[in-house]
């Protein structure tokens, strides 16, 4: 199990780190991918060690694609390279996860027309305009896209995420 | 399964959080318990409820006891009440986890004479003045009695709490 996790500077620390965690537990391989070399610092302070750019990132290379949230997602958004591998992993039907402001770069990636999905509640416009049907949940999954809403989702996010990857 | 989390102020944020959604993810209850009412703070700033303070613990009530690190530690093995729970746990043979200085309070509280454990590696020289064997691994489990150095052996950790909780 090879789990790709895209993120930069200010993410929120234990949208990454938990969801990472657990996929290792499993016995899972995680590469973390951002804009530039180095590492990137969460919003509460903690230092994640960067794998790849984004720019050397082979989609087939994974079986499943994290997105955490905190102010990452609205950086990333805005880069072509990563709105395109967020469409390879959702084209190919390989599970997507997103949470909090992670399910940004899937509405900028425009995959999400006609899929039910949470995140942040101040996100649910952005989806809703890119097509997306939101619901108020700590997890939903449609297909294998899962998405949840806050940190305190987390215990249903990774359950729900882990049931795609096992 | 039920599991109490003692800590306090100064905690290390992740050895808290991490294991605790690991363990409310396989449908476990999670108590906090803590010097006082209110909410304690990590080193990084994550808040966590406290559920009751370590006067009201009833150790009869909890499957599991778990004992993370950071600076909380320090202050909570001064605390007789304390040390009194994790004798119970100890003695009732029941999974007791720890994890950087949370074996701290389980060399004050005089239970880990001739076990193997780890901890963080300045530790080492408090868990064999206590009668320990210390492993610089990245978990060890001797018997119900599962340890770890640092954020970092989280994965290793939780897979060896969940092995004994299941």
């Amino acid at each position: 199990m090879r789990v790709l996790i895209i993120s930069a500077d200010k993410f929120e620390d234990t949208e990454l780190l938990v969801p990472m965690y657990r996929a290792q537990e499993a016995g899972g391989l995680t590469q973390v991918a951002s804009t530039g070399a180095g590492e990137i610092t969460g919003k509460k302070g903690y230092r994640v060690a960067v794998d790849l750019d984004v720019a050397q990132v082979n989609p087939d290379d994974y079986d499943a694609l994290l997105l955490p949230g905190g102010k990452a997602p609205a950086a990333l958004r805005e880069n072509a390279t990563v709105l395109e591998i967020a469409r390879a992993f959702m084209k190919a039907g390989k599970p997507v996860a997103a949470i909090c402001h992670g399910p940004q770069i899937l509405a900028a990636a425009g995959v999400i027309e006609d899929r039910e999905m949470t995140a942040y509640p101040k996100v649910e416009d952005e989806l809703t305009a890119a097509g997306a049907i939101y619901r108020d949940e700590e997890v939903v999954v449609d297909g294998r896209l899962v998405t949840s809403r806050i940190p305190g989702d987390l215990p249903a996010f990774n359950r729900e995420l882990m049931k795609l990857l096992q």
